[in-house]
């Protein structure tokens, strides 16, 4: 069996990794955050071969996260400005970020987070909007929405989101639910 | 120039990245959230080869993000469960989560997030903990961290982190700082 599309899924994580599930995509993103827009300064930041580099921008670009404008046209050179979907990308990196800083970096940060203003440092954590509680796992689970076909559905109904961290895995059923008897395509 | 070893730089995205840069990985982490925990479960879920599957449960176990159990000895079988590290990428895969939904869910959501309770849909945002302020690009810069580098402070001190959406990237910047004399290695 090989993978599948993932773009067909139903799956919000899915469609997302298709656009930016490769790392290069990511650390581009990560770049043009910070400001870098041309080939060059992408080059040079990553350390990545020019032919690959071009392979992730135009995949980039044709995801719709970066933008490609003409900034000379002698010789031709374009730059690479993020859109709006990739600019939203800033949360999934900052939670990397805070992540990579938690567990994988034993000798301290080497960047962190801070107020612009005062330059207090932040802990980015996620929280629900609304109520503005932070999203654990016992008091947040995912749900079907509105466009949930039967089998997310059932995915969603079988999942045992939420087993604690000392909770033996063996007791947990593990087989998922057979698929429904509709098939695609 | 070929790709560096990510693990030995500094950026914590990117150190993040080598270990769970490559969509598998990911969806193979949203699966173990689910609770599932064996072989057989991640192979229906995913649709993929089982070499591929070996080849990634077995670099999540190396990154140590699962844990492999032996749960039954005949035949012999294995089951994989998140350690805290793999359990506290929940938040990233959260904000991809709202990310896909935001942009590439045209006929709505098929996932959300709901308070386990009261079932009300939440909305995840990223907050700093302190203030309980949303980590927006105006009000939250990235910083040098204790163990940031010279390069890495560079990288920072030159950076234009917050362009504004409508901000024109033309009289931006791109080159970065010329790279410290010194030399790895």
């Amino acid at each position: 069996m090989q993978r599948k599309s993932f773009g067909n899924v139903e799956c919000p994580i899915a469609r997302s990794l298709e656009r930016v599930g490769e790392w290069w995509s990511l650390l581009i993103i990560r770049d043009a955050l910070h400001g870098l827009t041309r080939f060059d300064a992408f080059q040079k930041s990553l350390g990545i071969a020019p032919n690959m580099l071009t392979r992730r921008l135009n995949a980039l670009v044709a995801a719709g996260l970066l933008e490609r404008r003409r900034y000379s046209e002698r010789p031709p050179r374009d730059e690479y400005v993020l859109t709006a979907s990739g600019r939203d990308l800033r949360p999934v990196l900052l939670a990397l970020m805070a992540w990579g800083n938690k567990h994988f970096a034993p000798e301290g940060a080497s960047v962190l987070l801070a107020e612009a203003n005062t330059g207090a440092v932040a802990d980015p954590v996620l929280v629900d909007r609304t109520s503005g509680r932070p999203i654990t796992e016992t008091d947040y689970r995912l749900v079907p929405g509105p466009a949930a076909g039967e089998r997310m559905r059932q995915r969603l109904a079988s999942a045992s989101q939420t087993p604690s961290p000392d909770q033996d895995a063996s007791p947990q059923v593990t087989r998922r639910p057979r698929r429904s008897a509709k098939k695609s395509g």
